[in-house]
């Protein structure tokens, strides 16, 4: 099988073997309420349960084990996220006592600096602009001779991100569909590709805020995005980069469905509410909007034949002191 | 093995396979900083993932079925609660298309009525008092030829809540200890029951609300409650009841350890904010109090030689409009 994007189906499979020994194999659940108002038999991934509260560890993990491989004299490594990216890094570089140093607006919140530097990496704080980070990481990785591992745009996180798409194939073998949420698109990405090579018929539905304009880009098979990336104005914190990546934007073009989910603050709220209600899971925004994706009338009115669905739950990070309602 | 409070082990074992075909094996999960804070491996059994979002479905559903092995022509059922096991007896009769009529305070809040209606039960409103309750209850039953189903005061309510203990010894079989809630005490005795049978050594610790005295019972051996009963000014809104039953009782007499965990209503929402944002599980104030036991001093200062533990979180019914905090 052809690389996608340089990841294969044989790449998500050897990041499942390197990840798996540390990592939860993360439960799915079935709501009857859900079922009753989708129409059809929903699956809730929860990925929220996953350590550090997100699958970001996935690809983190995928990355840095990878890498010592190729390089087992490597110094430490370094990211830009202020987000469940930051943390995957800080905590899998903890497994394995290495330096990790992670790049934070200065105007990010301490709740967030503070859980990366609860698993031991350092925070270095860098200015607010998106160019801002990727210069501050480029020099803190000269300065200190680090491996830079970004969130989403590196063929081996999309293959550790892809290792969730075989596990819950491993665990819901006959879903016909997919809902998966879209930021930078690793996640996303990682399930098409291993979902599609192993059962070409699975639908991948994406979900998004409102204003990305995946839809768009999915039509045209062209990145449609300004340039430097603006940010969307969402609750969803974990998706408000409008841009999806260079390598992860291709892979979405040719496998996903042209329908994109693109879901408004009071839908994501409603969604969280579901999951804390119903699913008694805590359930960050991004989980949210997957949840209101799936019970949507848009939804319901797709394609019958599509019975048994596959709902990602991607994290469960949310400040539960300030909760949106 | 002789019954206890007319509870056997083999009557837990009839149980489980009465229950099991229409109950969720609930998940047990692990949390390293939860292990840091104790000092000891927890394991927490989440029946707040449990259908109806407690324990409770155990003890109703056995008792339904039981109920109808011997008297196949039985016309519904009734009981007294506006809490957790009212939601259990309405699904729990849905399932087999019985009538239910839910004895409930006319002072209980409509999010508790109107739980027990969605599961398609009759809601009957009485008077505040605990007498009221069972008067009404007794009316009802009367006049439409019911069978009551006590919320824990009965045999096949202990039984079934047992089950609970026989499903976690065999998701966790080398555990040393279980802390566990305590109101009327079917829960906690049911547990008691199964697990003591089949591994003696394994210590039960109870925890309750601040006020019910329950170490006082366990020592001099006698129920020490005023009557009428006694409502506990408690955050706990599941264990609000001073006594514990009078089958139930003289089961943790026997069975539990003499050391009892009284949580004070500050501790209960720390453990809930545990739940919520560590385990990433909506709990309920139940559910926060054995995991403020689990990670209180006290239980820190026990016999180093209790490694497992198992943390029963009850239920995962709260207001998520109302959190307490």
């Amino acid at each position: 099988m052809a690389a996608e994007g340089g990841v294969s189906l044989d790449d998500v499979k050897k990041a499942f073997e390197r990840v798996s020994p540390f990592i939860h194999r993360t439960p799915v659940f079935t709501s009857s309420q859900a079922d009753v108002r989708s129409g059809r038999s929903l699956f809730f991934k929860a990925e929220n349960l996953q350590k550090t509260g997100a699958f970001k560890v996935r690809g983190a993990l995928n990355s840095i084990i990878k890498a010592r491989e190729t390089r087992p004299d490597i110094k430490g490594f370094t990211t830009f996220s202020s987000g469940n990216h930051g943390q995957a890094m800080a905590w899998a570089c903890q497994l394995f006592a290495l330096p990790c140093y992670v790049v934070v607006p200065s105007t990010a919140s301490e709740v967030k600096k503070n859980a990366i530097r609860g698993y031991g990496a350092e925070v270095v704080e860098c200015g607010p602009k998106p160019s801002d980070r990727n210069e501050t990481c480029e020099q803190v990785r000269k300065e200190k001779n680090l491996e830079v591992i970004p969130p989403f745009d590196h063929p081996d996180v999309i293959a550790g991100q892809g290792t969730l798409g075989l596990e819950l194939l491993e665990q819901v073998p006959d879903i016909d569909a997919i809902l998966v949420g879209v930021s930078g698109g690793g996640l996303s990405s990682g399930i098409a590709v291993a979902v599609k090579a192993l059962k070409p018929s699975v639908k991948i539905f994406l979900v998004t805020p409102k204003g990305k304009n995946l839809a768009e880009c999915l039509k045209t098979g062209k990145r449609p995005w300004e340039n430097p990336p603006q940010y969307l104005n969402t609750i969803i914190d974990a998706m408000r980069l409008q841009q999806s990546g260079f390598l992860t934007t291709p892979i979405l073009i040719e496998k996903a469905e042209k329908e994109v989910f693109e879901m408004s603050d009071e839908e994501v709220i409603a969604g969280m509410k579901f999951g804390f209600e119903r699913l008694k899971l805590t359930v960050e925004a991004a989980s949210g909007a997957t949840i209101a994706a799936a019970l949507s009338d848009r939804f319901r009115s797709l394609d019958p034949t599509i019975r048994k669905v596959a709902v990602i739950l991607s994290g469960g990070n949310v400040e539960i002191n300030n909760l949106p309602w």
